[in-house]
């Protein structure tokens, strides 16, 4: 979405459904949305109340023979007023039956009354452009669409909410306080004593933004793991149950409500959530063929594998010697590791203990110790326990805006502690307000950004 | 669905939308709908207007820690209010972030305040039981929903329109007046001659309805061919260009909308759309691999592919011979042959006329006279042009009854010729109301056959 194809002022219209289904519902919003849907069903969009639902059956005229009409289908109606709807502006729901047929034809009979089709994300971004939303919240929407356990639905609602949003007004706040301090010192600057009293309250708050946008860019790092989930990978020579304990983790996979049609995954992937967190198990399918022996470990896959994993689940049926720990602790340095020893139903299977390192005692077979294996999986992972009031960012976009601020206010901190004077770091202080802006789309976001941002998103949001 | 599970007392909930969209939604329908809605969010539905939207978080209350409250997702809620609803009953729809997670999360705290899944087709079969829609009717929204072309739309509205049920309701009435004119018959018995004059105005009504049933049962040929797509075969000899052919009548199925994300078909399948009919092609990939020739097409699977196509395109690149075009005739025998000399840009291609099969000259390499092959095809598929008034039955139970019905009437017209007495008759006359009622399900319908219907559908209508 280049520069020039942001245009706020035309009508716009999309599926916001997926194909398939019983219900598909038609989104229309902009300046002609009740004139546009009036012109295809009998319903007078601009004499009904706000927030109504009408049953009303969607028509075509014929082109020539005008008194030929083809009922299209009989659906209901939803009329939304501007201010007061997603968009903010005047809006429509159609819910048709859900047949591509009747979805397309009815989009085509809206094109023919001045309707365009949206772009990805564009109502969303209307709703941006409309005030109704700051551009974190915005970015929050996909998030939210797109979360499929606990903890990204979390973070998303969170970030929805306005938590970050509200932090960095925090913040801002602070630095408002910090370039009037700045202010009120240049006005005294003849007393020279007086500056230096100033100068040890100024580096204390600026210190403590620095810190706390610090926590917020470390939180990035969480962020990203509990959204793209945490890699898991399970090494072990072979016939040592490797196999099986995946099969036995990904079965354990309770969906909520798995009997739905429809509600089950697309694509059986090899991820199992664990207390709400996703954990991604790294394909180890080649190592898991091979006849790898601690002593063949030098085999590239499986480095690759470990080097890709922040978990590694060591998967041993009896005691290793200590040669072997050594070897197996070189190897998963900078990882967590977990020793797994399986077949523990097996006779002349005798229990050992390890230092440093968790054990665990499993059967993978008889389905023995699965859930204490899975918690000390999560307890690996060390993603912090968020409460409700945590904000975490998930944000690529975010993270880069917190860091360069960072930078800018370093450069003040740097001034403060080398008695730069005020009219030198006021400079830095309003890159570093203006950059955290960036994030909620306080400045004047440039339609480049803008456009990037939401063409991530479904098209009808 | 088994006789004893028809449960129509009970709240039911469901996702009416395909996973996957950017909005998704839940319907809840039945006595405790409106209870079960306001305890997950802040909503008083008994308290708001029939037919508004209203903006409701939904909240999850943790179980122990009661005042600790997670927002599931910031939704519209609809209400409807008996009996001015799909169902007939109190109904609710909650329009979600497309989230599968929420999704499930909202169907959970649903089913903790009383709801139970519904099944598919459940939504449809309240209706039909409480009054909203009859059998056919309720039985045209699978169809309506599944239609993917203009042909199957406009069949599955007109019965949604109930137009098979008011052509039955005619036919009703006429059953009726020749019961009624029997007994009248009955109560004149005594005269002989008078007899005899009532039974020819008789013989003459009946007639007129089995006309009728018969020509309702007839267009159930039609209806399957629009229903299924009409099968097509492309043969002849290797390089002739049948692939080429083929590459080139897919590619040019123009989808209406074929650039909305979404909507472009899940699997590339062999059909295409000519006026508004599927045209379907049997994979005669075998064929085209194999070296056929004339004389070799004694190859099984050239004549089964031929032996399930309704039309055979028999595609040359130069003039056959007589002999030829006898074998051709004689095994496409039955079948609508169009025979297509391809690579007319070829030079040395030389022209040739061919009496009695239609000829059509095209170049499929250089896209030259493909519409007119198209037109050619859908000639041969020798599809009735339909109507808004004309009904065809596309229901296999209703082809079913129809034809059951005749039988009986057809007793009925035997007794009549016959000189049967009147009570004699009426029994069967019976029977044919009794199995045209079946149709709409006028008459007490077995739970095993609305089991059956309903089990079809989609969930969540």
């Amino acid at each position: 979405m280049g520069q020039e194809e942001i245009n706020n002022s035309d009508t716009i219209c999309a599926i916001a459904t997926a194909p398939g289904g019983a219900l598909g519902i038609i989104r229309i919003s902009g300046p002609r949305a009740f004139e546009a849907v009036s012109a295809i069903c009998a319903l007078r969009c601009d004499a009904v109340g706000a927030n109504t639902s009408h049953y009303a059956r969607i028509i075509e005229h014929d082109a020539v023979m005008l008194q030929h009409q083809t009922i299209i289908d009989e659906t209901l109606v939803t009329v939304f007023r501007a201010p007061h709807s997603y968009t903010g502006e005047d809006s429509v729901e159609i819910s048709c039956h859900g047949s591509r047929y009747i979805l397309n034809k009815v989009l085509e009979l809206l094109v023919q009354h001045g309707c365009r089709m949206a772009n990805p994300g564009e109502y969303t971004m209307r709703a941006y452009l409309n005030g109704k939303l700051d551009l974190s919240q915005a970015e929050a929407v996909a998030d939210l669409i797109a979360s499929s356990n606990q903890a990204t639905h979390q973070m998303a609602m969170s970030q929805l909410r306005g938590g970050i949003s509200s932090k960095l007004s925090q913040l801002r706040e602070q630095l408002l306080k910090l370039t009037s301090l700045l202010e009120l010192e240049l006005d005294f600057s003849d007393h020279e004593d007086l500056e230096f009293a100033d100068r040890s309250e100024l580096l204390s708050l600026a210190k403590n933004i620095d810190i706390h946008i610090a926590r917020l860019a470390k939180s990035f790092e969480t962020g990203q793991a509990i959204k793209q989930g945490i890699s898991v990978a399970i090494v072990g020579k072979t016939n040592v149950g490797k196999s099986t304990l995946l099969n036995r983790l990904l079965k354990d996979d309770r969906a909520i409500v798995s009997d739905i049609h429809g509600t089950t995954r697309d694509t059986i992937e090899d991820t199992i959530d664990i207390n709400g967190i996703t954990f991604r198990f790294i394909d180890t399918a080649g190592i898991r063929q091979t006849t790898d022996t601690i002593e063949q470990i030098g085999i590239d896959r499986t480095y690759a594998a470990i080097a890709k994993a922040r978990i590694v689940i060591w998967m041993v049926d009896k005691e290793p010697t200590q040669e072997e720990l050594d070897k197996i602790s070189f190897i998963t340095e900078n990882k967590k590791l977990i020793i797994v020893r399986n077949k523990i139903d097996k006779a002349g299977n005798t229990p050992f203990t390890i230092v440093k390192v968790p054990l665990v005692e499993i059967s993978a077979k008889h389905n023995q110790n699965i859930d204490q294996l899975e918690q000390t999986i999560y307890q690996a992972a060390d993603i912090p326990t968020l409460s409700d009031t945590d904000i975490v960012v998930t944000n690529a976009r975010h993270h880069d805006a917190l860091v360069r601020a960072q930078k800018h206010l370093q450069r003040v901190l740097d001034g403060l502690h080398n008695q730069l004077s005020g009219d030198l770091l006021s400079e830095d202080l309003r890159l570093t307000l203006d950059t955290l802006a960036e994030i909620t789309g306080g400045q004047i976001t440039p339609n480049e950004v803008l456009g990037n941002i939401f063409k991530h998103f479904c098209v009808g949001k």
